[in-house]
């Protein structure tokens, strides 16, 4: 039996077991050549393997060539949020932003220091308890880009597919907290980015996905690190790059292809979440899902029982049987179940076991 | 006997062999939580309590209190050269550059975007083989800070101690790749930042100490990300810090505090570094140091043979005898034999000796 226990966590979050198992390996030898994958030159030929096969594991996966770059930055999610427009919005320029919760608001916030920001849909009027309907996005006459946050982690909701695009437009993504966890239409997308610790590795690696064709078209000068086009001439190597994430990063990509890729990985997180779903609408009313229906988010399950003093019971019994993590966060409340491409299925069965039983005691 | 070999590589290089028996245990399972230290939510009690005890660590091996700030930043120093300046060079102040080789340099360019520059030193003139004297620095009037690269990687020298100050100036350092090889008169500096990857952890996380009193002194309204005094404020962890590179960082401080802390450490570097200069010298002419006496660096050390061909012949056979990452870089030529803290002093020991067995052999 192991020693570990069911990892709810929102991330940094669960890893899959075999991908710890041969990272506890390689820490100490990476294949054989007696130094440890940490202890690697990034320009030496051990890492340039883990680096290279990352990035063709990646492409694979998304189902993207050589029209893309595939980049590994530092600084997550909330450094794209700044660099993205000070690459690609000018002064003059309007980027539309789709506004369905608090990382979208932030991505908002440091876009308007670069140029005009049109909020072309926003489900703010209801706590964000929903994602907006393709018919209520309002997009401006020639965006430079449109941004949308693919999954909202705070508040349990995921767009279904990518929003609807103007004539021209391209889409650039904040998909931190749901990449890879199902297919991709690449062809919509300019810039993809993602933080990696939540479907990818560890924190401190940002995968970016970048069309080609707009490095050149960057709109100001900017200080070396901030320039996509540098890093991508550079395969990530302009300055000494996150190693070790870009390692764990590429173990979990071949771990990916070993699940069944993208469509395989849809396949069972809608079951894993359906599990959780499922044994919250059979509480009869005891638990109440705090995104709307049609909107919720197969990675972030958010829900609340009757009152705040049974959320801290519930999530101080679970804690003690095992299931950690699930407090929800604190500008929602309630509970939060993370279930990320690593997290286990029978860790779902518990915690639908574990709903039962708690609406059974305290209904 | 262990699988390991030497590893000389100027960074990321070798880690303590009890820091790296640590991590692949707290990979899978951290302080008995069920949860792997890179899973753990960066605002859980456990990674709480890693990125608490890595601050204190640190404080008591630079031995700085409450008035630093100790920061764990991501994007290397490379992203230091630009964060610094654009909070703390105005447009029409002067920043003093001491100027002592290729990181120095890339230094300069990027602050030469915010402010002005004045080189205050430099040793361009003989291929950056040495450090200014002290009486051959030019200060500028007033400046708003006094920059320096303590260790210069590339080129083999090291600064013998902190440059001396104009009245009321503070001084900035990259100390990448020597930081906490030895003491720090950490009074002088207003600004110490170094990527991990030489002497301190993993690649992918970046200490910073700076002094509170600028924290609010800073001279543009810039991106979220980019002012220091939001990370001193949420303690690193306005986004998502590298949470696994700071653990290994604090499990570095542990150890170099179980080793007898920095003054320790001079000494052994110190005897290290002699173990390999003693050898090179022994060669009666052979080899040649390309760095000047007086200046030569304890962390790395850069030689040449009579030729390019034996130099080509020395890297191979080195290798081939478990010593490991020995070529020089690509600007200078010959070797470098990088001796951070982690490096053994059995590893000086095996290159000196094999130092005179090729010498003897080929002289």
């Amino acid at each position: 039996m192991s020693d570990r226990i069911f990892n709810f966590s929102p991330g940094p979050a669960v890893l899959p077991e075999e991908v710890l198992a041969e990272a506890r390996e390689d820490l100490w030898n990476l294949a054989g050549s007696g130094i440890g994958v940490m202890e690697h030159s990034h320009r030496g030929p051990a890492f340039d393997r883990v680096r290279q096969e990352a990035e063709a594991d990646c492409r694979a996966l998304a189902g993207i060539g050589d029209d893309f770059a595939v980049l590994f930055l530092q600084g997550g999610a909330s450094t794209q949020f700044f660099m993205l427009p000070a690459n690609f919005l000018g002064e003059r320029a309007t980027a539309d932003y789709l506004v369905t919760g608090s990382w979208s608001e932030k991505a908002v916030k440091e876009a308007k220091r670069y140029g005009r920001v049109h909020v072309a849909a926003s489900s703010e009027d209801r706590q964000y308890a929903y994602i907006p309907a393709a018919d209520a996005i309002r997009c401006s006459e020639r965006p430079a880009y449109v941004h949308f946050t693919s999954n909202n982690t705070i508040f349990g909701t995921q767009w279904p597919s990518e929003p609807p695009l103007p004539e021209g437009a391209w889409l650039a993504c904040d998909a931190s907290s749901d990449v890879f966890s199902r297919p991709l239409a690449m062809e919509k997308y300019g810039v993809l980015y993602a933080g990696a610790q939540k479907n990818l590795g560890p924190s401190g690696v940002t995968l970016v996905l970048i069309r080609r064709a707009l490095l050149e078209s960057a709109v100001r000068d900017l200080p070396t690190m901030l320039r996509y086009a540098v890093h991508a001439e550079n395969d990530s190597c302009y300055n000494t790059p996150p190693t070790f994430g870009i390692y764990v990063m590429g173990r979990v990509f071949k771990w990916i292809g070993r699940q069944g890729g993208l469509a395989e990985l849809a396949r069972r997180n809608e079951e894993k979440a359906a599990l959780v779903y499922d044994a919250l609408a059979a509480g009869g009313g005891f638990y109440a899902c705090t995104a709307e229906a049609g909107s919720r988010s197969l990675m972030n399950v958010t829900f609340r029982t009757p009152s705040p003093e049974l959320d801290a019971r519930f999530v101080k019994e679970a804690q003690a049987q095992g299931l950690d993590g699930l407090k929800g966060h604190r500008s929602v409340g309630g509970m939060r179940a993370s279930l990320y491409n690593a997290f286990p299925r029978a860790g779902c069965e518990a915690l639908a076991q574990f709903l039962k039983d708690f609406a059974a005691k305290n209904g």
